[in-house]
């Protein structure tokens, strides 16, 4: 069918209308009537192809909430009609030990949604239905959208960080991924301390669920009340590592979503007297997905969201690359 | 008592004859009369005050294996005539979540043996009885000594790392830490891969039970044959993280026991796509300690050492000074 898109059409080209032609459905796929889309940096580093992979014309869009309209024949679990979610992930090799343990995004052949794919700035979207979920009926579209891949990214890091309950976390930045880990921490029986350069964001993160809120300030020491068990990096720069390790209490981790382009200075020792780590985790397998959506729903974990309709995208891409998105972005028909 | 020691009178200087009155004992201490004493790179560090915390004369030793002669009036656990060994850890408070939970080697309050007190390379010893670990008998004397610092320093950042079994794991570097990491993963039932820059190591490695010996060379990229779940690096310097850490499997982790004094360049992507991770490990807590004795006793996990006499120290701190032991130096009295 004819699918009407707006499309990147060069390397930081405008958000422009654009159609194309769906191929037919593979026998896993499903065709998805578009309900709404969430924007994620990730869209924006892929339309100016900072990580050198775009193809031309870019339809972003990797959170992305459709109904089902048709499907292939092999599509068992899914009915025409169920409400389902698409995240980062587009497929991977369902065969390796990593797929067959639950770890599909860390498959050496997972493919982006958006990666040689259309993404979810359109009406509708061919999908494989073994990476598509199921939605809880309490989750609205607009909030399904940034669960699916900075909602994953932030439980799965903080799960992978040994996050269990009556912990201290620590999360850096109040963007997209950072709101939405406050309250998956807050809202499982955790003591957050929320780090931000901004005072308005840090009052937002106190009405989010933080306990306790830092403005951090350049040059300054970051300090907290009691050591942190886990500390969330949301912001794809260097935290001033020596600072922030020193935050960390015994095995304590230090995890990135956010993930800066440079190397950055580490200071090992600062990593040894208290036996700290540090990892970066990215998005989740679909059980992790599963997951996070079902944690969302239990447990009131909501994206704050400004929404706009499709053919308005290019002024909230505008407006995520000023910064100024309070706090998740989210385009509906 | 007046104890016949080595020490090294300034910064730099040579070990030279010593000797000093013991103070009293107090209620937790016991008079040990020394069997034997490894000799560790941190001797060097504090001889050298590398790390500007030595107080001169200095006693090095710190693998330590006496035979209780006096004990204070509160020490129930040990007898006259038992053989026991010292490590890296003179105290701790015993009081801290950290102490509590069997990481006295990460309270905030630990003390080594040899800062601000004197150690091992000396006829007696005046050791805090909690730290004193009774020497499983099938262990020589001179085989004890490089277990308490060197053994318990790679065995509890192997266990940390996650080590089970049937896993691959990666040991860079074959010194005193190195030797024995490879047995202690080799022969509780995983497969080692050593990285070594020396061919006569590498051949070493593999007569210590390693699976695999990779020579690296200057500016070349290692290789492994699988992934690995854990690499170990034992030689305290930036091993080049960007190539290393891409020899991790999925959840896989870089554990630094020998740790850089410079900051070392972080890629962060590097640890994203298979969400790995990088700790630093220090020493071990008492239940460690323990353990490792234990293993290496009932595993036959054995240093392979060179002995001097006591007199001699100074000759066995310079062969470790040009990087000559084969693998580790021990004093005898």
């Amino acid at each position: 069918m004819r699918v009407k898109a707006m499309a990147v059409m060069e390397r930081g080209g405008p958000l422009v209308p654009y159609a194309y032609e769906t191929a037919p459905l593979g026998p896993h796929d499903v065709l998805l009537e578009v309900r709404a889309c969430g924007i994620c940096h990730s869209d924006l580093h892929m339309a100016d192809d900072d990580w050198a992979i775009t193809r031309f014309p870019l339809v972003p869009g990797h959170e992305v909430v459709g109904v089902v309209r048709e499907r292939g024949r092999e599509v068992a679990h899914l009915a025409v009609g169920d409400r389902v979610g698409v995240g980062w992930q587009r497929s991977s090799c369902l065969t390796c030990p990593d797929c067959l343990s639950g770890r599909e995004n860390l498959c050496s052949e997972n493919r982006g949604l958006i990666v040689g794919g259309h993404g979810g700035f359109a009406s509708h979207l061919v999908a494989d239905s073994r990476f598509c979920f199921p939605l809880p009926p309490g989750i609205p579209d607009e909030a399904a959208g940034p669960l699916l891949c900075g909602g994953v990214t932030v439980y799965s890091a903080l799960r992978h960080a040994g996050m269990t309950s009556g912990q201290e976390v620590g999360v850096v930045g109040l963007g997209g991924l950072g709101h939405l880990a406050v309250q998956f921490a807050a809202r499982l029986g955790n003591r957050v301390t929320a780090f931000t350069t901004s005072e308005d964001k840090a009052s937002f993160a106190a009405r989010l669920g933080a306990h306790r809120t830092v403005v951090v300030r350049e040059g300054e020491r970051p300090r907290a009340e009691r050591p942190l068990d886990i500390l969330l990096q949301t912001v794809p720069r260097d935290p001033g590592l020596a600072h922030f390790l020193d935050l960390l209490g015994s095995d304590g981790t230090l995890a990135f979503v956010g993930v800066p382009l440079e190397p950055i200075p580490l200071p090992v020792w600062a990593l040894l007297s208290k036996r700290r780590r540090i990892m970066a985790s990215p998005i989740g397998g679909r059980a992790l997905v599963a997951e996070t959506l079902d944690v969302a729903d239990r447990f009131g974990v909501r994206p704050v969201v400004e929404t706009y309709p499709l053919a308005e995208a290019q002024k909230a891409f505008d407006r995520l690359r000023e910064n100024r998105v309070r706090y998740r972005a989210v385009l509906l028909p």
